[in-house]
């Protein structure tokens, strides 16, 4: 690797938790020089602008969160057991999060629901969709071998699913209490014990 | 009602519209100016700062949310009834937000995660605490008339229903599509009529 693409490798780390934590709009020049250890001119000798070097920040983020899921969703071939392995790779989210701030998808969500990036924004809906697409597979695929109950409706499933451990992420992170996220990690497991097992 | 209370509260109205679609941080001078008509000197005649204002624009934004969940959790003394009529509330809030650009105290919670203001962090805090002991206290006293099973642990239920709405809120704002928050509705309603009535 270049000494130039180590640079920008290392700016993009360092940019993606301070963006995650403070915000893509509040995060300031001095936030980002403290983080990477850089002077301004520094850092954008390597992006074009701070659109570009937030757009690199989120898909860093989303790509550290993302690893931790495949990581684990390869336990059993099982649907039901691989989305019991999504919600536990949720409840380590809550001790150990892939990157400091919450979650890097939700924080884009709100922060560009009215203003603020359009990139970022189209960004974090892909991203959302990547989950909802992953979830719904997991579900039609256990339909097809019988692990799934045939009265699931797979696209609400997963928006159901993502809700309410998105919404947990946040009152967990609120709180800093990691309560919410158990309760709602129980509550997915059971409903997919008694609703959504064959 | 003086004038200098009528324009105090001409501005904090702007300006909780302001703040709940842009954010707290993000929201410039000018946005303020061109929300209010006024100048940021005519602005800050009323507020001790820009703090000051935000603090006063989300209880705004709080209590016009709050009227409408008083409005509906009147319908029936029931308790499972005055739960759903709160998700019945929360359907509503898709089409027809209290204030423009999403729930005011996820949107605080999110923008003051790891920065920002102290202040409204813990205003965020002390309104979702509102929210979790009315629905821990619907579910108790439910429980003392008989109206809900003894096995559901209050604390849990309310983390679980503001965790599963509030996530909905969130998907259905990124793709501006009312399925995610329907979808988490009908789940907490089948919820509560298959494991917490009585």
């Amino acid at each position: 690797m270049s000494r130039g693409e180590e640079t920008r490798r290392h700016i993009v780390r360092c940019a993606a938790e301070v963006f995650n934590r403070v915000g893509y709009a509040a995060a300031t020049v001095s936030d980002l020089e403290e983080a990477t250890g850089l002077r301004t001119g520094g850092i954008y000798r390597h992006f074009g602008g701070k659109e570009e070097l937030a757009l690199a920040a989120f898909d860093h983020a989303v790509g550290c969160l993302e690893a931790r899921f495949v990581e684990e969703a390869t336990a059993s071939p099982h649907a039901v057991d691989r989305l019991r392995a999504m919600v536990d790779v949720y409840r380590g989210l809550a001790t150990e999060p892939a990157v400091p701030g919450g979650c890097p998808v939700m924080n884009a969500a709100i922060e560009t629901d009215a203003a603020g990036s359009a990139a970022l924004r189209d960004r974090a809906r892909r991203a959302m969709d990547r989950w909802r697409q992953r979830i719904r597979a997991l579900v039609e695929e256990g339909q097809a071998r019988g692990e799934v109950r045939g009265d699931v409706e797979a696209a609400a499933f997963a928006n159901l699913f993502l809700s309410t451990m998105e919404g947990a992420t946040m009152l967990t992170g609120l709180y800093g209490d990691r309560k919410p996220l158990m309760d709602a990690a129980d509550h997915i497991d059971a409903h997919l014990e008694s609703r959504v097992r064959a």
